[in-house]
């Protein structure tokens, strides 16, 4: 079974100043520092960590008792080596988390959702290196830097602009822009109706704290984003998964929903109409609109997150184009086309659901940044945005062809039809065993279990199609499922 | 009595299209919309309200009917004509309210913090006209444009830092600058213990959402800072107000506090130790030393607030500087000196809670915005923004000087020694009545019923120095008070 065997990680030196065991645990500590590694998380076997690292097993029980006397794992008998909450250890020293120690056991334990909070850091450190197949967003080569510095240079000479305190709803340039972008998209609001945030989780993030109380019951697309499960937990809410992405339609399991509409009466439906995360789907006409009757039914707010607009087909169906902003809010961004770093997304609503959003804003950060919002008006006003996310269509749409025709070469299949930028790959192993083995050898992913609201193990694994185009991936993700299959390398020692 | 009644209003035209109702209905309307009268503020009385913008009774009973037949106010017998909560109707058309409104009674009502938005809105409306003794921020023409254009220039020239996702904690060459910006003040740091914000309010934000839970009692500061208290409450913290700015060492009421931590055990107190607003007072060493004694006997955690750092002389003593950030978290922001608009703030706390504060910026909006967060490090690490601010802190003391002179002058006393930016002036009668006066003369105030935790009748204003140098307002201002004092303008019909 050697043969199937991922190479030796190039980062162990046996030359090196420092012994085997001490560098094998350098480096699962500084993955558990970065949260690559959870807390909870279990460290590889002996057996299969000696094979995959091409040392002997006693040099791998030599790091994990270094990693074990430092305090980041914990050894519990017949199970293997898990990787220890530092939160707790740490909450010791912390003022106010010794005073939540002492508070009464009726108050329920505050959620810890450190699953979600690594997919996002890792997101934050893949730079450089090899492609991440797992990254969230468009590669660094593929943004528009001059088209941005255009924008910014502008409103650089223009200070009167962003001098004052700006007004509460975000900048009246830039909210006049998105109201015209949205006509386009056939979704009718004024700008009064719209409400500049942080980037799309931002303008999430206002609408629960607006329209939701903690045990409040949420319906949420399943697979879906991580971190909106993880804010949405944070704050108290019961989550209700719907299953999606797995209907011709593109819509959600209606019966499901209906069921949970009948027995939760759920305030909130947050949902990805056009290409959901990680699946791909869009809704067709006929699902939105099935989608809308039961939302009107049981008296349902929903929140249509359309971060990826850009990536879209302009035809696309948007429940807030069938609905007219009654019962669904809108929320969208520029971080899956422009840049991520700026920040600006916006949530567009009933008016007088947008001046309670804006009260919101005024007490959580009293408003957004005025430059950044500035520049994006320039570049929407302009035109030049919808060239820049034309050319990303294309090269996208090219992509997405040499990916798919890889991974099919290499074995695999896409569970629901290949679109935008995320594929849903089934690989037959499970992908958090196999997300550790691809990072040995530099590969970051996107394991299935961090797209459902309750992890659990998944042999799916989202991809991105821009930063998949590597055969080199392929292969080694074929090598990593077989090493994992193979009965040489169980993973219980 | 007629001689020291303020000017009609010169908006109420007799030759105009309109009859004079219908304009005096419009000016209210206008008001109200812009929630510069709060739901549930009372309409000057029919008599006071004619002799003011002098017009017959009939004038106004005509306007204030006109009000009432658009559903903007309603009147109660005997009681007079009061602003409607503009929320309740529309929320009959919200879906979400209309859900809310099903809702078992257990559930707490939302509170509705009306009073500190329209502070907040109004002080996003101040701009153009005459200066707003009322505002919170430096005056535009303080501003130093050149300065943040060049800083901006030269961020737009190095895309490398902005194309990337950036750091889920902020910048990490802003978190550098800010390390040294914060020994300089005394309180050691390491750039890991920083976590960048959207301002100061919204690193207050994210402290409140880590470390606090629904229902957990809260210390602040009062009087005090409106949005704090608006934020705690709409969370559903329950407010612990501590006296603030009557003692001579210009620290909280330690006999208050310590009463309240024995009966309450509240989680947080959230102060202003140096040029605390509204009273400019700014803690002694030895009362900053009482402070950390008592929040030490009873695990108490201390937010330092240091919003007007920049405006301080450089020995203030801080918390955090007694403390090492043990139990403090630090607090700070650049909305009061360089510019509101731009947002970029930060907090500074022990590591693991640093880490934990991570987390919760990740849920609540992936990160920061990257290009403003590294013009700030430029204008910080070349010094520029001190000597900025050194010119700023001479053009506030001469500022200081020239207003209080003129409000002794009219017959004005501050009940704290002026210092900073504000100035907390006695002027004997309901401040809350006669910011509506004032503003018909163009004159945006900010009376101190928005400093309570509270709201209540309070004779004390808020006085922005650099803003309340025109000799005519402080005229005004004596006309003003002189008018609602007088027998014949009773404010009651």
């Amino acid at each position: 079974m050697r043969a199937t065997q991922p190479a030796a990680s190039p980062l162990l030196a046996r030359d090196a100043s420092t012994t085997l065991p001490e560098q094998l645990a350098a480096r699962f500590a500084e993955r558990i520092g970065q949260r690559l590694l959870a807390p909870g998380a279990r460290l590889p076997s002996v057996r299969s960590c000696a094979q995959r690292h091409a040392v002997s097993p006693s040099t791998v029980v030599a790091a994990y008792d270094l990693l074990q006397a430092r305090g980041l794992v914990e050894a519990r008998p017949q199970r293997g080596h898990f990787v220890r909450d530092q939160r707790t250890a740490r909450e010791l020293q912390a003022p106010a988390a010794r005073h939540a120690a002492a508070t009464p056991p009726t108050r329920p334990p505050r959620p810890a959702p450190v699953d979600a909070t690594a997919l996002i850091r890792s997101m934050f450190q893949a730079q450089g290196g090899l492609p991440a197949p797992g990254m969230g967003t468009l590669p660094e080569a593929w943004l528009d830097a001059p088209l941005l510095q255009r924008a910014l240079r502008r409103v650089c000479a223009e200070p009167e602009a962003w001098l004052r305190y700006g007004e509460p709803a975000g900048s009246q340039r830039l909210r006049n822009a998105l109201a015209q972008r949205l006509a386009d998209l056939g979704v009718a609001a004024a700008p009064a109706q719209i409400v500049t945030t942080l980037g799309a989780t931002h303008a999430l993030d206002l609408i629960s704290r607006t329209l939701l109380q903690p045990g409040d019951a949420v319906l949420v697309d399943e697979p879906g984003w991580a971190v909106e499960y993880a804010r949405l937990t944070r704050m108290g809410m019961r989550l209700l998964p719907v299953p999606r992405g797995h209907r011709p339609d593109g819509g959600p399991d209606l019966a499901v929903m209906e069921a949970l509409l009948k027995a939760h009466k759920p305030r909130l439906y947050v949902t990805v109409s056009v290409l959901h995360n990680p699946t791909g789907a869009s809704l067709s006409p006929a699902a939105a609109h099935q989608v809308l009757r039961l939302a009107e039914a049981h008296d349902l707010t929903i929140v249509e997150d359309d971060t990826y607009a850009w990536l879209a087909p302009p035809h696309g169906t948007r429940l807030a184009q069938l609905d007219g902003l009654k019962r669904t809010l809108y929320v969208s961004g520029f971080s899956k086309i422009l840049v991520p770093q700026w920040r600006v997304g916006f949530v567009a609503a009933a008016p007088a659901l947008a001046e309670r959003l804006v009260d919101t804003k005024l007490v959580a950060s009293l408003g957004t940044p005025g430059p950044l919002e500035e520049a994006l008006a320039l570049c929407l006003e302009q035109g030049s945005l919808r060239r820049h996310a034309e050319r990303v269509g294309t090269l996208l749409a090219a992509a997405r062809v040499r990916t798919v025709k890889m991974a099919r070469e290499a074995g695999f299949e896409f569970v629901a039809p290949p679109a935008g930028l995320f594929g849903w790959v089934e690989v037959g192993a499970d992908t958090e065993a196999l997300a550790q083995a691809l990072l040995d050898g530099g590969w970051l992913t996107a394991p299935g279990t961090l797209f459902h609201a309750t992890p659990r193990p998944s042999t799916l694994m989202r991809v991105n199609f821009a930063t998949s185009q590597d055969v080199r991936f392929w292969r080694q993700l074929r090598l990593c499922v077989a090493g994992l299959a193979a009965p040489g390398t169980s993973r219980h020692s």
